[in-house]
């Protein structure tokens, strides 16, 4: 059944579903059929979605239901009786017109076909939506998408393909960076704020002939993610080379999804552990002492990774049920001695100009030792939110 | 067996654990036994604690172990052969001396008593260290904790009062304040840093002529967690009073996780459904565009709850599976149907100088609506981590 008509005068105009995105789609519906409690459309290109009478109405973006500034939802739907779909039609030009009962009262809601189609909730649209995640090894040394800085920072083609990358492969190369100390926080601005931490807004990373932390020797650093003793440590980490002349301090890096995979795999057992166990982490100094549990391993309700926590130095005494403490020692050493593996380490020596960054929440780094006599290594550091950049993102997908 | 002997002469003296806490505790061992695999320790109250070698070993904090001033853990245990006990004794004074062989190296740890038994992990320890929560319902507009701003900022009693209520209850009234905009910034910074969000480092509620969002309107607002639309929203959130002459604009507060242990009694598969499946949440304006996928209600691996979202404004279209939209929306009615019951709402009336800290990740905060033609109202808002409030404890403890 498919019904056209023109829009009934007694609606308000709300096309644009007060949202800023576009929703663009060259797709629109072919055949409509509806019963009470769903809506079912046919699409142009075959594919089909149900939507339900409840996700339809609350989803209505008039001027009563989504307010007009905020385009935040006002609709309260527990105040309502149950809708029922009445009618659901294509209005010609604008897209689906679905006519409610609640009870007595009658409430008509309006959906772009590229609203609907970019939040309809078919599998296989589902799936589409998923992010696309590339799972690299060593070989990525040679894929590593390298972004000029000009082009980062002037065009938004250059933009997009750096959060792209990153949000793909969970690392990104910058070249061109101008070696001013702090340009990194311009560069991080040039997408939003960074997230400040117990180190500041950023902090240098330099061999010290006295120095007072591992991190500032030119000593070697087993590859760990930064701020592991918080809940939610930094999503992503920037490290910008200033200067680098010594002999030996090539960075490493590990795809620490890749990894945690081939364990789950290998040694399901392990897995399992490092995913519901918590392990202690801690970081204390004159001014803080700040302590969290937290999985080595976090997984979704779908079982996909979303967080891999590993820093020996931050780790702190285990606070486990008595018979896990052994299982636990096993499990972590089965995925440190996987992270170890020279099979799965990118490793590049940074130059002076060059910004690196990478998703802490997913990639290892570390550094080989180097000799501190033969010259000059600096770095600084800075973080940022997963959120802010894909906000970004957005906000370079409006004006496309 | 319980043997005591001096310090061997080669055993570097750490007793202090490289540790800023203090880690104190009356207790010391009554009796000692010891395998290859764990020493098994009899305290002087008869508690009996169980430590690995594995575990004893990691934590071993001489210098070689534990970096002298990072106070990190330097010791890989990746890198040594598995360890045995070959002696573990009382060392007069002073606590437990453990002796190692990892393959053919030697190896001597030594712990103090105040120590082990504040990282002893028997099953009664470590509920003990569980953090009390109380959870609450109406009642509590009675027992709600004020604490007086001039005993919060200038004694460690009253400071330690007010993060203690804060964590048992999930919310604390200060009284006294100034009412200097901006107070409320030294009052986060008496403990730490205060967390920055899109609406910048603090934020004005008044009610507007014209208003541009629905929390500048005189409306009541339904009960709600904010910044839903993080995947970490901010965990304490501040308001201070600065005028409160209208008529209406009452503060409502609800205990969440008395909420949802009620659902979870009464209503389990919603319970599990809120827990299981995410709803999306999303925040735009001109220039950001924030959104998150997330669930109901967290809970951790013992089951124990860890946060409540909710969020009828930023909640945006469902993503799930068609087979569950149905079930979600009821299962988040049912929710959403005890939030509203008066039951577990705390109403109270901010007066000029009070300044409201709650857990955003477990406390509902809403208002009555207000006649704006009555007089004027101004609260401001600021977030805060649990990190740096827990961190804050931990300084405290460390004087005391």
């Amino acid at each position: 059944m498919i019904a056209t008509a023109a829009a009934p005068d007694a609606v308000p105009m709300a096309f644009d579903m007060r949202d800023w995105a576009q929703n663009a789609s060259p797709h629109s519906a072919s055949a409509i059929e509806f019963n009470a409690r769903q809506v079912r459309l046919t699409w142009g290109d075959g594919r089909r979605s149900v939507f339900h009478a409840v996700w339809l109405r609350d989803n209505c973006a008039c001027s009563e239901c989504k307010h007009p500034k905020a385009l935040e939802r006002t609709y309260m739907f527990l105040d309502h009786a149950a809708p029922e779909v009445v009618s659901a039609q294509a209005v010609e030009g604008s897209g689906l017109v679905v006519e409610f009962m609640q009870g007595k009262n009658r409430h008509t809601a309006r959906f772009t076909w590229g609203w609907l189609r970019n939040h309809c909730y078919g599998s296989t649209a589902l799936a589409e939506r998923k992010p696309a995640r590339h799972l690299w090894d060593s070989q990525h040394s040679q894929e590593l998408t390298v972004v000029d800085f000009n082009d980062y920072f002037t065009t938004d083609r250059g933009l997009n393909a750096w959060i792209d990358a990153l949000f793909r492969n969970g690392i990104v190369l910058l070249r061109g960076v101008p070696t001013e100390p702090g340009k990194l926080i311009e560069v991080a601005n040039r997408i939003g704020p960074v997230r400040p931490s117990n180190f500041g807004e950023y902090y240098d990373v330099v061999s010290m002939p006295n120095p007072n932390a591992v991190a500032y020797t030119s000593l070697g650093l087993e590859l760990h993610t930064d701020l592991a003793n918080w809940r939610f440590p930094p999503d992503f980490q920037m490290l910008c080379c200033l200067q680098n002349s010594v002999v030996g301090g090539e960075s490493i890096f590990a795809d620490g999804f890749r990894v945690a995979e081939d364990l789950r795999r290998q040694d399901p057992y392990s897995f399992k552990i490092l995913c519901t166990h918590p392990l202690t982490f801690r970081f204390q100094d004159n001014s803080c002492d700040i302590e969290t549990d937290a999985a080595t391993l976090d997984v979704d309700s779908s079982g996909a990774l979303t967080r891999i926590r590993f820093n020996n130095w931050l780790r702190s005494a285990m606070q486990l049920p008595a018979e896990m403490t052994e299982p636990m020692y096993a499990a972590l050493a089965a995925l440190w001695k996987l992270l170890r593996d020279k099979k799965y380490h990118l490793t590049t020596r940074l130059s002076a100009g060059e910004l690196i960054t990478y998703d802490n929440s997913r990639i290892l780094h570390g550094r080989v030792g180097f000799d501190a006599n033969t010259g000059d290594r600096h770095l600084q550091g800075c973080y940022m939110n997963r959120e802010d950049v894909a906000s970004r993102q957005r906000l370079l997908e409006r004006e496309m």
